[in-house]
């Protein structure tokens, strides 16, 4: 997942502003599963939700403007109602700009935990 | 209405984000309700919803992180389905940072245009 | 110029929130520039910027999440100090999301206007 | 520090987008330290800069359009280089919404790290 660094992404220090690190996580873990064959929108529809539990990042250099950062994600674990996605987002140049881990819980619509379908939990750790 | 410019209104250019004014807006339009006794909310759930059909902006002067600046609001003009608010964007030395008009329409939760209840027309006029 | 509506796009009311629209817009001008040989980030840095003087937009129909919306972008005219971007804005069903219109005006890194180079302004018209 | 929560702070799912925390602990860090003597444009202009290494955040329950949340913030602890915030953020209702922890270091405009000066550390603590 590669995408360039807009003006939208930086602040007033130069930089990518920190929360919007928060953004580039979601698209790679949307391109994440999409390429497993997990459409986020198809789920819901389905009344499968994932939502963000607790979230961790590493800022290990900053990213800026004109960058076109590449994010690698991977899952750590599953278990019937939990996912924990893995990050590490680099540069044009193969520097790492941050590590990230954020922690998902399956839940209805209610957000309510439900456990989620099993071909998801299975896809997901594909 | 006065807010701070925090380092996430912000870009790289050392000033707020062109599009982070639709922000500034929306804040200014809803205190402009409340203090009329119009919780945006309350009609939400009532299924009067607002949305913007057109918006217009002119940028006059750079607004830069530190900055207090200050929204001045008013309804130009309303119709059994619309509403137009203006606006006046300061900074804390009473510099103008930009004017705004917004073109809002009633609709349902289904996003079909529908008359607004005559008191909310009243309430947006006063 | 494509990209997917991820949920920072949204709102709680299910679609795109109208300030976002804002960042594909800049998405969309950068993409023409780069793909006319016009850098924004060695411009910025050869102290030729671009600053927002007005922004128009009409809001046509709602973006959702999921949708994979797609931007055309063209400039309408420019002078010495001038650029007039437009855009239109469709789904994936081809309809039309929102019109716009940017007016830029080449300043330098003091915010004061200046000419912009004429191979620049060339490129642009292109 | 409370703040009422707009159409821009949420997401198509009804709730925050879990990215918009970190805006509410940047106001909530920046209020913090103002209400210390400390502001931040003043140390930025003295060249005095503090970025984010490591941001760390539990959700516990969704905050949701039109509620009012109040962010309690907190020194945990200071080094020569390095303090450590930390927070909670609840709703109207005094339901803890979120608890956060951000770590950040002093640098120069250079990005480099230097020793924040020790009135500064003193006031942090306060």
């Amino acid at each position: 997942m590669k995408r360039r660094i807009y003006y939208y992404d930086t602040d007033c220090g130069g930089v990518v502003y920190y929360g919007n690190y928060m953004k580039f996580l979601e698209e790679a873990r949307t391109e994440y599963m999409e390429a497993r064959g997990l459409s986020v929108k198809a789920l819901m529809d389905g009344g499968v939700w994932f939502v963000v539990k607790r979230q961790e990042i590493e800022y290990k250099a900053p990213a800026v403007y004109g960058d076109v950062v590449e994010t690698r994600t991977w899952v750590n674990e599953t278990s019937a109602i939990r996912v924990q996605f893995a990050y590490e987002i680099k540069n044009q140049d193969g520097k790492i700009i941050s590590k990230a881990v954020t922690d998902m819980v399956c839940v209805g619509p209610d957000f309510k935990i439900k456990e989620m379908p099993s071909d998801v939990r299975t896809r997901l750790q594909g």
